[in-house]
């Protein structure tokens, strides 16, 4: 075989650092991106709708793995590639539960993993029956179509999802779950089933955007630990118990009472896993290359004891993000930046900033004082269009 | 000031190795390269002759700043950019020691550095004085002209330089030292002044060809040494004597008696420090990035207490580089692999391999072992044409 080319379907931030790591191990990688001027635009060979089937039969056809910069390929489009021969990481069937919530919680279920409380409801009746049976309020999630900030609502009444039982035969509804944090577990499995696990996370939002990422999450660094073991597992059960094949993140919840429930996954690099570019010896980009390949997978292990990424929302509005430079790289010059080639807009993520080293507080401290020279932020101009699109 | 863009002339290994650190920080990176099928032909907007006025002056037309993957761009060329005003980093003043060693030998010695005993000589006689009062044997150096491993001759009698004397007014003649190893300390410096040193690294030759580097310099391991003090003190004082900017590579000698003694200059990215890609908070490639655009530097500590790198030399002969991976991976799964997309040829420098850690023993160990499954090198093929070709 001669030099292996992968091709990633989606011209975002997360097919961006893709590049990097490609280039460094001498595989060829392209893009099929959304538009002009994507954030990958530099290995960019196709630009079209990822929703056409001729289009992206047209961009697997000379490349030896087909991958994902996000989970929106439609199921026909995938399994059509697969009928073609084309090898396809992940495949469409675990990425079936990455597309439908309702199918995801019902197979994690059955794989007995550890979940919210969660029905699958046909009515506003069986909505408000679930609602009553838990402390009066819930989550409730439209199947598909979860993207862009639609799909997701607190409610404390049937009525309030009558409109989406018009859309939908069936909504998902969890518990509303009292958690103590989030945390994401990041994985790599590759088809021939070896399996590499990084440290486990603390994720913090901010306005329902991630916002910090901390590895790994406090408490349980310096050695194993109970709370270590038990993501680890779930994510390792998860990974085979559908398949996934390249980077799965786990995003978790650790209760009250400390246990660990099941919130999303992501099959691909994921934001939780960004700190592994400059924190791990692998990281979740070159990762997910060697898996969809099938080459043998990196050490996960973590390159100091702490990791903060911190993500840069906004950005600068009237100048470009390398106006920044002079004043956050004097500052902070062991500062690890990451831009994603996009123009600002208020909430927007257009990069993050990775510092590590030995003391916690000063890691954070200067990791969130990077990232807050290159962010112009005010939360109150998030716009909702921007929580979900960009995890 | 939108987003920086800088011209690398030159599509070798050093310009494919800046591409990552550029797309992380969002400076836009352009090359002018050789020809087409380069190293750096992910980033090549243009292809052509360096030697060439007009093709350089149209590849600085739109570019903040023009830096180097080598230092062959003749000094009429480096000139006419300066006059048009284009920002050349390094410029042609530092530079022109870089092409010619009779020049920099003076200079140096000029600056007070510590050098090896050496002379202009323009004739046999001259020559064989000089090998007269150094034991009876010399290094005769064409000034010019020293690549393709011509041009650096072992000598021990006058007669041995007469044909060179034909083509050069004067040559360089320098004693031959008796040195216990090498080593090489890697500086950045920008423009406004602000200087960054790396740990200093011993470089291990292997029939003419650098082969291994060592980071930190065994000895000079968890802590200040009187070695790095002065290793660090050299390269400073030619850095701002010379007026360098970006990376400059010192390769010194340390002698049997415990001297520093400098041996040569590289004013770009150098083969001694592919190990900070991996090993150091900031690899000399975003460092050269950052010192050419005139930004703060960054933090050049190591990430452990030891890195090794070793080239990979020759590669495979039938099969791609790739063909490989499962092998070397599947042993050393910590071995962080960079390719330069070359087609194999004996003793041609085709990628490298670092491994970082707490035990140098284990490190070098598992450094070789990476490096060994990707090359295929018998040293009775090295061509003498590749020794010097690839710094």
């Amino acid at each position: 075989m001669g030099v292996p080319i992968v091709g990633v379907v989606g011209g975002g931030q997360l097919a961006r650092m893709m590049i990097p790591a490609a280039l460094e191990l001498g595989i060829e990688i392209r893009v099929l991106a959304e538009a002009e001027g994507s954030s990958a635009r530099l290995a960019a060979t196709q630009v079209g709708d990822y929703r056409d089937l001729d289009t992206v039969m047209a961009f697997a056809k000379d490349v030896d793995v087909v991958t994902f910069d996000h989970e929106h390929v439609p199921q026909d489009v995938l399994q059509a590639l697969v009928a073609a021969g084309v090898s396809v990481q992940p495949g469409p069937g675990p990425l079936e539960f990455a597309q439908d919530k309702l199918r995801m919680r019902q197979r994690l279920a059955e794989l007995g993993a550890p979940l919210p409380a969660w029905a699958a409801v046909s009515n506003p009746a069986e909505l408000q029956e679930f609602i009553d049976a838990h402390h009066g309020v819930a989550i409730l999630k439209t199947p598909r179509g979860g993207y862009d900030g639609h799909g997701v609502r607190v409610v404390r009444s049937g009525e309030e999802g009558a409109d989406w039982f018009q859309n939908f035969e069936q909504l998902l509804v969890e518990e509303l779950v009292d958690f103590r944090r989030e945390l994401a577990q990041l994985i790599a499995r590759r088809p021939s089933g070896e399996i590499r696990v990084w440290p486990v996370a603390e994720t913090v939002q901010r306005d329902g955007v991630c916002n910090e990422v901390i590895a790994p999450a406090p408490g349980v660094a310096g050695g194993p630990s109970r709370l270590a073991e038990v993501a680890t597992d779930i994510a390792e059960s998860i990974a085979e118990g559908l398949g996934v094949t390249g980077v799965l993140a786990v995003e978790m919840f650790e209760t009250t009472d400390s246990r660990l429930l099941v919130n999303e996954l992501a099959m691909r690099p994921h934001n939780s896993g960004h700190w592994t570019i400059d924190g791990s010896r692998t990281s979740q980009f070159e990762q997910h290359l060697r898996a969809v390949l099938d080459l043998p997978l990196g050490d996960p292990s973590a390159l100091d004891p702490h990791a903060v990424m911190v993500n840069i929302l906004g950005g600068p509005q009237q100048e470009a993000i390398t106006d920044r430079f002079e004043v956050a790289m004097s500052h902070v010059p062991e500062a690890k930046l990451h831009t994603y080639g996009k123009s600002a807009r208020p909430g927007r993520k257009v990069g993050h900033v990775t510092v590590t080293g030995h003391d916690l507080d000063e890691v954070t401290y200067r990791a969130r004082t990077a990232a807050e020279f290159f962010s112009d932020i005010d939360s109150s101009d998030i716009e909702s269009s921007d929580i979900e699109s960009e995890a």
